[in-house]
């Protein structure tokens, strides 16, 4: 659990997409961030508040979040210089950077002497049980994708809010360092042993109210070679009531995977529903959420028409259009 | 890679069950033992010559292997002393118990004085690739199974020998503990970081003559939802030619799960095929493997009979009648 409020370091960002996960603090959980913390050069704004660290601390932020990828996976001596003060005036600090905060000497230094708290999200900091199987109260809904990066994410995001709208109580829960920031907990499940994924998300949505619906992010593609191990633990640790199918439809392959075509959603949704169901019987596929960015309003429009025509289920583009479609296919359940 | 030839450690076994690495080890890869240890009050026997640390020693032994399981997940001072003994000596240690000899101080430093290696078969070593997907050359076949502990390994073991013993090139591939003692190498999978796992299989299974065999050892079952993952990283990281299915006819309900049915023998072709055909479009299933030791010889040979017919594919046990017949099958493929 990473203590909120949050003050994000955007550092020298070179580009706005740099800043992404920033970006989706501001975007989802704008309440967790009193402001942004820019250094000389930086080339991106997340459109919030800029703050030195004394502001941010008067504010009430408890933790500087790195929120901006670092180049060549060093952390700069220029950031160690910001990041050292911000421990000696008692923040803690969280990154989902490849290179550890916890593997930085003077960092560690710093925080022991402040008593601050280093937060590195791809790490699991929690030994997850083997997982039971045991049916749990409350609904889960899992996004699964045709591919690696196809907006599961945006969507479990997206339809979480939706949900809130309407008044039906729901929670995200993060399985990726970039929703563990928006959220401030979750669990890294690509970074859990192999023995313990399924334990780590039965672990992340335990029973709950029997009207609330946990809204678990997806990971990978059970046809993606490379992280299917992950998605089916998802599915079997997740016992998901409900499997929204998420597509980009411009792919020519699967990410890092020249010589992989992408499945169809028909494909998609029969294994992921037949796997499915072996932990829960009811499943079934609510709706399809396709990411059209790169095609045009009515390309997007006639795309989204087709597709549920030939799926029978709601398909909406979450992004453009809300996922107030997706939410009531949910609650009709 | 743990040096050979081994002692076999039967410690205090209680009973002969206890040493079941052990006599994984002499039944399969009998020249990889020069003898065995066993202390006072030892209940197992694995049919080797006893031998004191300095007759296996003299015998040629390199590597004393903790063939037992140990009680209560303690290494006993009684062992200690013997442990420490054999690395004063120059042996090796290797083992597979879940309390690692890493974390022992006085085996660590009884290792740093004498030069020799600690082997922990449970923990990888290796700092594992992602997956790419890139068609390998050679061949490779997979043990598939309904539920957990059907017999995976013995089923792969026995068909590396109905291979070898037919002129075919093979390699078992150890994905477990007791394989990589048997074997002297191998993946610890269950131990491996999620994003690492079919690229560890991937690792394990490199390019090969075009008419070698890998016989990859499974782990888990599509169908148990504690170790799914695991199983799927394996069909997609290995991009099997050939699947075995391995049944165990009397179980009633999953390992460990008193609320999960085990799936029919149709289900896991279909499923595993699918998923398979994915990493490698020209996947079979080749065979079936049963685990009949819960029946009369009768009754083995009438249900093998009636599978057989029901799936239309070989259906042997390899245990009573050996795995000449899957290995024919694949020999045809």
């Amino acid at each position: 659990m990473i203590e909120t409020p949050y003050l994000l370091f955007l550092g020298d960002a070179p580009d706005q997409l740099a800043a992404k996960v920033a970006q989706g603090i501001k975007d989802w959980r704008p309440e967790n961030a009193v402001g942004q913390f820019r250094m000389e050069g930086c080339k991106a704004d997340v459109g919030l508040k800029d703050m030195t660290l004394a502001e941010a601390k008067e504010a009430g932020a408890r933790t500087l979040v790195i929120g901006v990828a670092n180049r060549g996976g060093v952390i700069s001596q220029a950031w160690k210089d910001v990041l050292v003060e911000a421990l000696a005036m008692g923040f803690d600090l969280a990154s989902g950077l490849h290179n550890l905060l916890a593997n930085e000497g003077d960092l560690v230094a710093a925080s022991q002497v402040s008593g601050s708290t280093l937060h590195d999200v791809r790490v699991p900091n929690v030994q997850y049980p083997i997982a039971n199987g045991k049916k749990r109260s409350g609904k889960r809904v899992l996004a699964v994708g045709t591919d690696c990066s196809v907006g599961k994410m945006y969507t479990a995001l997206a339809l979480d809010e939706a949900l809130r709208e309407k008044g039906i109580n729901s929670t995200f829960r993060a399985t990726g360092q970039t929703g563990i920031l928006i959220t401030g907990n979750g669990v890294p499940l690509d970074a859990v042993i192999a023995d313990f994924m399924a334990g780590a998300v039965e672990y992340l949505t335990p029973d709950n109210d029997p009207d609330h619906w946990d809204i678990i992010e997806g990971q990978g593609s059970l046809f993606h070679i490379s992280y299917s191990g992950v998605t089916l633990a998802l599915i079997h640790g997740g016992q998901p009531d409900a499997l929204i199918i998420c597509h980009e439809p411009t792919r020519t392959h699967m990410r890092g995977l020249p010589d992989y075509t992408p499945p169809s959603m028909e494909s998609v949704r029969d294994m992921a529903l037949a796997l499915a169901r072996v932990a829960n019987p009811a499943c079934k596929v609510v709706g399809v959420a396709v990411n059209t960015q790169h095609m045009s309003e009515d390309e997007a429009k006639a795309y989204l028409a087709e597709v549920e025509q030939q799926m029978g289920l709601p398909a909406v583009d979450p992004f453009r259009h809300g996922a107030s479609r997706l939410a009531d296919a949910l609650a009709d359940l």
